[in-house]
């Protein structure tokens, strides 16, 4: 297990794949379960195990206590050798509002620099109107796309049929 | 576009971001529309975007007049330098049994030995009986696991609840 340096006192590790279940057991319960099971379900297709084994090294948990209370998975793309990029963050409802968030991104910009990363990018649902937000706050470009959902910019089925995003860019 | 040796006879090249969207078209024509909508959005949950952006340079897409035929969606994995890792491959069923699969598993086995590695894996559903034929004629093990499936070993719960699979890894 890689220690590294805390985030606003919190302990920070690499994840490993043994945090994957534990993990997706959080994510249910911050996010309120929402979508029921079919929800879970498609939060664990979104965070498959093999980002715990393949893309630890560029990935941030964090605890409290041996809880875990936030964490981001991202990684440096292989083919595009300029660009670095967030998958996934969560941070537990109660921890939020200290900039937990905020800290763990820029933990993460600092390690895109350190390995020659000049762009960011990570994506979200349009109806994340906080995520929207939260990356606007955190130097991030949303970029122009096609549609428009309550004045944001979408890229209209992005991740396939139905599955509309935002794309945000940041230039570090 | 690269444009890589061909396979059998048919063009290869490194697939783009703007493949996503035909290849899960395709998908859901190859897999008969197993699912319905729900099978395709889980398809597409599992194929997101970002492989098309970022793993591009280590996979592959065979065309026969310009229509997809194959594809196979892979990666060095960051985190353990020896390992490499197939995510999804997909073969029209109306091209199979000439070998095209097992020509693309070939061909991502000698990137990955160019590349340094000695170890690849890969994942599918137990119940999935072709898949786990295809890989352990390809040379792959099935590894043991705390459950069994029709004398299959299976992996509980690996990529969340309910989702179990089996784990193939083959030594280069």
């Amino acid at each position: 297990m890689t220690t590294l340096p805390p985030l606003l006192g919190h302990p920070v590790r690499r994840p490993t794949p043994d945090d994957h279940l534990p993990v997706l057991a959080v994510l249910d319960r911050w996010w309120g379960g929402l979508g029921g099971e079919e929800g879970s379900r498609q939060r664990a297709l979104l965070l498959p195990k093999l980002m715990f084994q393949h893309f630890s090294s560029s990935s941030f948990l964090v605890t409290a206590d041996e809880r875990i209370v936030a964490f981001l998975i991202g990684f440096l793309s292989p083919s595009r050798p300029a660009e670095s990029y967030i998958h996934f963050v969560g941070v537990d409802p109660a921890e939020r509002g200290k900039g937990l968030g905020a800290a763990l991104y820029e933990r993460f910009f600092a390690y895109s620099r350190e390995n020659g990363r000049s762009v960011v990018r990570a994506i979200t649902s349009p109806v994340n109107k906080d995520s929207h937000a939260f990356h606007t706050r955190m130097g991030f470009v949303t970029e122009p796309g096609p549609k428009e959902f309550e004045g944001l910019p979408v890229q209209p089925d992005y991740d396939g049929p139905g599955l509309d995003r935002l794309s945000f860019r940041k230039d570090l």
